[in-house]
Parts: structure tokens; sequence; C-alpha cells
């Protein structure tokens, strides 16, 4: 194998062509082989493969700096850069990233996994570079989804006013994770003659013929050149980016051609090419949404999950709530499937939008629809919630609007690693006033959440996790006490306040022991601050668990009270410590920041207390 | 007066040419008089006079929406929409905000403060309209400063993507509060034929007369006529917004005309109108930057202040760091004047960048500089914080990254009110692992603290207030020894638990009482624990005290430490309360919210003790 030969990426260069495309096959297989055992971001990758052999032939990474946007598709750019031999540990514990991590290589010029960040990155690295009087190139690699974030958008307005030297490789495929969205990608589509299925490579090699010559001038002329490769009608005009494109992303020589001429030239250059999501996996290929993050998979006989997801869940009771209420309207941030929201957005179209990968943009849009008169619902992951807290804040919060946040995600979501669990949302929240936190145990209590909410109006967050839960009949509409806790298991001496995912556990270690009382404290924000005085003053010991960080979480909202209420109690906390939390299977990463069942039997044993009879273990 | 017969919008409508004329010179008048007492946005709110005048002239507030971004030019709209007797109690306690309020005014189309969230309340509203077959109008007056925003561009996209029905006045005034950045400005420069200064009237009506005849054909055939006006290099093409301008501002025949008859058009439409800031007033107009927020000012003799602020301590010891120390690169998200930037910026400008209203871009250029190994400093207010979240977890603490945080304004920050305060941030990044929070005392601990933050590595928060402080001589950097509080009273029963503005108070209330001790708890992360032990294992009180909101603040690290150290101690909390803080002069809201001397001491005697000899009070 040609691969077996790659030990950095210098040893591209002494490549034939021949072998360079050989190497494009073996990388593709090689890739699909290990995604189907560890699952992750197939379709993405599979889509890139060209474009990084050719960026790794022209660059000398380590000491140019290659950035890859979301970094999902970045698997190849793996292989070839020393990772082949653990490329097996992709996504597993104590395995490789699924993302480029600049403390997993040298390589890895950025730490990364959300979109849009990439191009502030480059902007900080050429403003370091140039400081410091150093020539290395920086090539950037984003997505036509991550240019609808208005943080790439920002940066590129700035990258352009100073004409920072840079080549940003704008990989178009027309599909980020949901289909794309924003009047550019629209403009992107209409920069392109035909559309990719007919004759993908013809049209890609027609236009490199009609570019290359003009590049070969460029060489030589580079000012009276770089007038033609510049579209003047393009937006990157006014934003000061020579623009040159559209061209076949799965062209090899085309592209390691292109390259090595734009590497040549100085200030920032735009280079858009054209791939297709899945590129040599024919069921990828068709259905990109479905393979875009992907669990493991057989690739010759794959089935897609039936599991009933907290997602579908919630996407589920929205259909039903959209029915009955003409003023529920949902809004996603690029995330429709990911976020349950299928079914909704085909039944009401005239209530949905997705506004690409901008959940600022999500957030206050909420905001403009709870002004006049709609009941919005915001459905977003807990770690990208992080990129909208302002505008929860200010856009929404001030005036208490009528926004419900749908976040999903919630806790540890286990191979995407430390960029995507969600454990600060509670800390992040529950200082913001007016907002109400709540946290289902289960589809139905999600269900009478949502009802709630919107009957009690103002913002409300409810938060669940990235987990399978058992679906309920259409038409279930419990009814829940505003602000209540709800005591599963009466004890006579402990009380574990749990909710979501952990009140399982919470169960199994109390077990059939009497003095160890279990509480499903599903709201988060307002306390039931009655029932803990009561636990207070008969004495009782508190245990907090919760999937989250536990500086500013759950458990110290129960000390706050506590504090407040005057009423002192022994209080322990279970969560996790101040650190970043490593990718690894969910119940894993529960289990080493004990908040799992045997974590919680070891906390009830500082207190002296040992249940008996052991429930069932998670 | 004519102003004294507009009560509503809608009295306009029956105003004469030369009514309107001198309603505009009234209107400059009052917000002059009235902003000389109150101190006010006042630049950007006499540049929009006649601007306002001709939105609400043509369209119909409250059932057309007229969304202001930012909402701080917006004074002349508050005197035309029942707020003039009113209007002396701008920015006062208990007063009219600076910024439009929804809960202030049926014509105050949304809360606001903080720039670039205009479009995407506008998309909302257009969303919930079209989804409810309503047929009102939206008009959003954004400047060239907040379209430097990304949320604002992401906006744009989506809006001109669904090709909703709204108009979009560009207010282009070359400057936001410092001088604009981005390559989308220079561009709009680039469509100035010539500079405002000179003969901008005569230019304006010339511009207008060139357009105006085709909008005429607009009104009868808009398809054909809309080619006309759109410019087809201009970025707004490939967002699919119609663009008309750049036209006069000042102009207010002109400006009515023309909206008259872009009102008609359906689909977003881009007005760009050029205005100069604090036009009408000579000292203003020379100087914008200063006149961008003022205090009270005597108009025909006014003086700069002189003062020294936190915000100059930390710019002043910026500039000696850079000179001893190349890696030092300060960052800021269009802040150089509020932050103290402005010598740095002047002295070192090539390690200096303003990435316009961008707080997020500004988080991540600061990971790639340090990526490429400078020390950058990001000098942002607390409130700006908020917008760049995820930016701070994602991409600077997950690898540790080297960015020092000089967060400006911490705490409550007086007549700007709630949209401004600074008292979300430590509940926000005391979640965060790897990053550390401190707070100094005074200047010179402000400089020990930066320099122990470079040593320390990784990132670090220094947040002060908006506050005037002492100078100290150049060269002076004591030492700090990291992780320590400071006692700066000894006491025998309780110590109260201080940090920055709130320390004053603290020792004011002690006094000369032996039984209260007063410490300096200038590490908010992490905290002194081995003092809190100390003060624990001794039987002492706690009472802490922040200029802060409760959830999740530094009082609830108390509570938590001492929960994580297993020692029990009696701990009472002092600091905002769950709801959001109005506006009022700074010492009047700590004293409302019960952190200053008085409310220091009001808590001492719930623990029965009352200092016997009362300090200064603060």
């Amino acid at each position: 194998m040609i691969l077996d030969r790659i030990r950095e990426p210098s040893d591209l260069k002494g490549l034939s062509e021949a072998e360079l495309s050989e190497l494009v096959k073996e990388l593709r297989s090689e890739i699909l082989r290990v995604t189907a055992k560890t699952g992750g971001h197939l379709a993405s990758s599979l889509g890139a493969v060209e474009l990084i052999v050719a960026l790794h032939r022209v660059f000398d990474s380590p000491r140019d700096r290659i950035l890859f946007d979301v970094g999902h598709q970045a698997y190849a750019h793996k292989l070839l850069t020393g990772r082949r031999d653990r490329f097996e540990t992709l996504r597993q514990e104590g395995g490789i990233s699924g993302f480029t991590k600049v403390s997993e290589s040298p390589h890895d010029a950025i730490t990364v996994g959300h979109a849009s960040t990439s191009l502030a990155n480059a902007l900080g690295m050429a403003l370091a570079r140039d400081a410091r009087g150093e020539d290395y190139k920086i090539a950037v690699v984003i997505g036509d989804g991550a240019l609808t974030g208005g943080m790439a958008l920002a940066a590129l307005n700035k990258i352009g006013e100073l004409g920072k030297d840079m080549l940003i490789v704008l990989n178009d495929n027309e599909m980020s994770i949901s289909p794309n969205v924003g009047a550019l990608n629209r403009y992107f589509r209409s920069l392109q003659v035909q559309s990719w299925l007919q004759g993908a490579e013809e049209r890609g090699r027609r236009v490199l013929e009609r570019i290359s010559p003009r590049l070969y001038d460029l060489a030589d002329r580079a000012k009276e050149a770089a007038k033609l490769v510049l579209h003047q009608e393009n937006p990157f005009y006014a934003w000061r980016i020579r623009y040159v494109g559209p061209v076949d992303g799965h062209d090899l020589k085309g592209l390691i051609y292109l390259l090595d001429h734009l590497k040549a030239l100085k200030g920032p250059t735009l280079l858009h090419i054209v791939t297709k999501k899945g590129y040599g996996y024919k069921l990828a290929e068709e259905d990109p949404v479905h393979w875009h993050g992907v669990g493991p998979f057989d690739p010759s006989a794959p089935r897609k999950g039936k599991s009933y997801s907290w997602s579908r869940a919630f996407g589920d009771a929205l259909v039903e709530l959209a029915e009955e209420d003409p003023r529920i309207y949902a809004i996603t941030p690029a995330m429709r499937e990911g976020s349950g929201l299928t079914e909704y957005a085909s039944r009401f179209p005239e209530r949905y939008v997705d506004v690409g990968i901008a959940e600022d943009v999500a957030v206050t849009t909420g905001a403009g629809l709870a002004l006049a008169g709609m009941r919005p619902v915001v459905a977003i992951y807990s770690t990208f919630l992080q990129r909208a807290v302002d505008q929860v804040i200010h856009d929404v919060a001030i005036e208490n609007l009528n926004v419900i946040f749908a976040i999903d995600r919630a806790g540890v979501v286990g191979a995407d690693g430390p960029t995507h669990h969600g454990v600060f949302d509670i800390s992040i929240l529950r200082a913001v006033p007016n907002l109400k936190i709540l946290a289902p145990k289960d589809a139905a209590e999600l269900r009478a959440m949502l009802k709630a909410a919107l009957a009690i109006g103002g913002p409300v967050a409810i938060r669940y996790p990235r987990a399978k839960t058992h679906p309920v009949a259409p038409g279930t509409w419990p009814e829940i006490a505003w602000g209540t806790w709800e005591i599963l298991k009466e004890g006579s001496e402990i009380y574990i306040l749990a909710f979501g995912k952990t009140l399982e556990y919470a169960l199994a270690a109390a077990g059939q022991d009497p003095r160890v009382g279990v509480v499903n404290a599903r709201f988060l924000k307002p306390l039931d601050e009655a029932l803990l005085a009561r636990f207070a003053r008969e004495g009782r010991k508190l245990l907090t668990v919760e999937d989250h960080q536990l500086a500013g979480g759950f458990g110290s909202a129960v000390l706050e009270a506590l504090e407040r209420l005057g009423l002192p109690a022994t209080v322990r906390r279970l969560g996790y410590p101040d650190a970043f939390t490593e990718q690894g299977p969910i119940e894993r990463l529960h289990q080493k920041a004990g908040i799992d069942a045997e974590g919680i039997r070891r906390a009830l044993a500082e207190w002296g207390v040992f249940p008996n009879a052991v429930g069932k273990t998670a």
C-alpha cells in the first residue's frame, strides 16, 4: 500500500501521479473501514480526500498551517500525518479525536469541533506571523455551511481589510449537516454552471482549463492576472478577497496544479471547490444527511437505526403541539435532523426556519418571533447554546419573552468529546434572571414540561440528553405542578437529588434501603425550595447528582438555596470536576466522574450508608 | 414649538415641509440640552435626527415596526413617541432608558443596547408577520459599525435568501465608536464619490436626483426598475438584497421622498444613507469618538474629563508590558478608547488589532495569536464577553491557551442599565476549566495580576469595574503570590470576603470592630482554599460580598469550596438577586442591592454584630 509509506506529509512529495491516485483510493477505503467500526463523520471526510492530499502535497505542514473548520472532515489528514497506527482508536476512549486537536498532533493547527471558527483563528495566526516577521503559509478549509456563521463572515471582513496572506479553500458540498441555507449559498449555486450530478468531472476539468492559462500569466504578471480571476460581481470582491473558482474538488491533479500556483500569490485568496459529500461510497453520496455522523455500521449492508431518541420524543411532541397551537414556531441552527425536527419541518414548513449555523441568529430570531406574537421554540444542542449566551440574556430574558429553548445533547455526549459535551448550560443559564430551567426524566415528562412552559410564559429552557428513551402514545399530555420536585422514593436519612439521566443511577444506588430516598429534581430553576426546606428541617443529608460541571451547576444551586433559606444541611455534590471531559462512551464517562450508580454508592458509603439491597445496575 | 404638538408619530403627517425642518432643529437642541444634563449617546443621536423624522413621517409606528440597532441613536424617536415629558429623566434612576426598550413604549420595537441584533429580530418579526398573514412594514436602522458584527451579516444572509419584506437603512457615519474597520466598510467608502466634508449636501442632492427618476419608474415597473438600482458589483447583490444609495442622510426632504417610494417595494431593500455623527453640534462633529457617549457637560464650554479610570490603568500597564515583552498583542472589539488602548494602539500599531464589533472574532483571534506564539490580551467589557462564551470555552480554554482577558466594566455600570451591567461574567467563566479569574483592589494590584497572568500562562481573566482609581508610578510591578487572598484586617468572629469595588464597603462596615475581619478575595478562581479552610476550622462566620449576580457567583464558589473541603461554616452571601438591575447611579445600585457599607452592616447585625466604631463611609 502507498499509505504504508506515508509517515509524514512530506512523504507525499515524492509520489507519482499514479501513486497519488492510488493513495486517494486507499485513504477512502481506510476511512470507510474504520468508520464502520467506530462511527464518525464519514460523508464529509470522504468528500475531502483529494483536497487533503493536494494540500499536503503542496504545503509544508506543520511549518505551514492547515486549518480545518469544524475539523470533522480531516480523517485523511490524520492518516497522512503520523496517526495511521492509531486510526482505529478514532473517537474511542483514550484514542484520537474525531476532530483536529492541537494537543494530539503538531499538524493539527487548531482544536475544533464547532463551526465557523477557523477564519478568526487564521486571522490571529496571520497577525502573529507578520508581527514576528515569519513567512509561513496559512491554508484554511471551510465548508459552505460554516460560512453561514456570522463569526466566519466577520472574520473574513477583517482578513480582507488587512489583506492578510492566506489561502481560504471554500469546500462547497451544497450541504453542511442539514441542506444549506442562506443567500450566499444560493449565490454559490448560481456560480456553478451545471449541477454537480450531471458530469461533474468533465465540468470540473473544463472550469480548470478555463482558469489555468490565466494562472500561467499570473505567475509572471500577478497584478494583471489577478484582475482576470477576480469576479467583479462576487461578494468576495467587496471583502477584498481574491476569488478563484469554482473548480472540481475531486480532480486531484487539477487541485495540486492550482494550489501550487495560488500558494505563490500574496494576500487573501479564496479558492472555491465543489465536492460531493460521501464521495466514493454510494450510500453516503445518496443520503449525506444520514451519513453525516454515524455510529458503527456494516458497510456492505448498513441499516439506519430505528431506536427512539430524546430528540425524536421532542420532535413528536412539537408536531402535536403545533397542530393545536398556531403560534408554535420552530427554529434550528442547521440541526433539523439532529434535533428531531424532520417531521415537524415537513408538516409545518410555514412555521419552521433553519437559520444556518448561526446560533446567535437562531436565538434572536426567536426573540423577534416572540415580540410579534408567536411562541418560538429554539431547538439547540447544549454545546451550541454556548454560542448564543448574550442573545439569551440581552435579546430574550431582559424582556421576559416567550421563547422556549429545547436543549438537546445536555450532559456528556460521548465520542465527540470535549468540544461537544453539554456540561456548561446550567451554570450559564442559572444566572440569567427570568429564565426557567427544567429537565425531564422521560418523554412523558418532557411533554408535560413543554406544555407547562407554554402556559407559564417567559423564557424556559428544557434540557435532555443524547440518549434513547421510550416513546409515549400521541395525545399523552400529563400535568406537572410548576416548580415541584417529585419524590420517587422516601428516605429516612438521605435524599439523592438527581434529574434526567442520573435518576436511574440514583434509584439503582438506593436500592431498597429505607434510609435512602430519591428525588426527581426536575426543576433546576426555580428549585423546589419548599421540599428542600423540609429536608433540611428534618435533618436529612442531601446528595446531589448531575451530568454537568460542578462549578455553578445544580448542586451549587442547592447550596445557594440552603444559604438563602438559612437552613444548614449536610450536602455532597456529584458531577464533573473542574476539567474538560475527554471522549468515550457516555456510560463510561459517567462512571469515571462517579455520577453512576457505583459512584453514588461510594458517596453514600462515606456517610456510612451501604444500601442493603442492590437495585438494578444501569 | 412644533415639538409641543407631537404626542404621537402620527402627528407628523400633517406638518409642512418648513415645519418639519423646524422640528429637526428643535429635536437637536432638545437632545443637546438634555444630554448635557444627563450624559448619553449624543453624537449618534444628533446624526440620526432627519432619518428618524423621515421614518416616522413615512411609516406608521407602532403598527409598522421600526427597529434601531444598538438603540442608542434613538433620542429623537423617544421625543416623537410620547416621551417628551419624561425626556429629562433619560438614563436617570427610574427614568427612561438611553436605548429603545419594549417595556417602555409600544413604539420601541426591540429592547437593545448591544450591537448587531436588529436584523435577526427583524427576521423573526417578518417570519411571524408572514406566518400570521399580517402585512405591516418592518424598518431597521443599522450602522456601518454594527454590520461588522457577524450576527448581523448572518441574519442578512438569511433575510436575503427568504426574500423577506423589510427596509434596512444602513446609517453609514464612517464611525461606530472607534473608527470603523472591516473590508465591507472600506467598500462602503468606495461607494461614496466624494468625502463627506467636501460639500456633502450638494453631493447628497445629486445622488438623490440621479436615483429618483429611476424610483419613479420603479413605482410603475418595479421589476425592471429594480435592476436599475441594483448594483451588480455590490455585496448585497450576492445576498439578494436590493441596494439603493448612497444618499444624504441629512436631507430630510430627500429621505422622505425616497422612503415613501421604497416602502411600496416588496422584498428586502437596503437604503444606504450617509450621515455625520454629532451633526449640528460642532464640537461633536469634530470629535465624535469623545462625544459618542458622554457624561453631563456644559454645552458652551465642555471639558474632557481628566480623571484616571481603571481602563486607563490597564492601558498604561499594557504599554509598559509591551515595551518589555514583544509577544504582547492587544485585541479590541471596537472599543479602543473605552478600553484604555488609545496610547497602546499608537505606540504598538503592529501588535494591535481592532476586529470590529465582533467579540467572538476578538476571542478566537486571540486563540490564533496564542497558537502562533504571541501573548494576546483581549480587552473586552464584561457585558460584551457574553457574546463570546463559546469562543472562550471551545477556542481558548480546551487547549489552555495563553490568552489574557482584560474584563472592563465588571459589575453594574450605571446609566446604561440592564443591557450593559457586567454581572454575569463570574458565573459564566467560573464553570470553564483551565480559566483563572482575578479581581484587583487597585491599579497596582492590576499590574501585579497582569504580570502574574503572563507568568502562569493559560487563560486568565482579570475583571475590574467602570470606576475611577488612583494612578501608580510607571515601573510599579508589585509581586502577588498566586492564588492567595489578602487579609486586610483580622477578625475574631467574622470575615468579610470581598474584592474589587466592594472592598472599600467592607472596610467601612467593619470599622474598628475587632470581631470583624476583611479579606481581599482577589482570586475568584482558584479560591484561596487554605485560608478558607483555616477560617472554617476556626469557626469564623463568612460574609461574601460581590458586585455580581448571586446565582453562580463568588459566594457560590465559596459555598462549593466548603462543601468540597467537607468543612461546614456559616456563610451569608451579598450580591444581586435573581433579577435584572435597572439603570441608576452605580453607588445607588450598590445601595439598593445591599452590597454597600450599610448593607454589609445590616448583614452583620443579623449575626448580632454592630461594629462599634463606624469607619469611613463609601
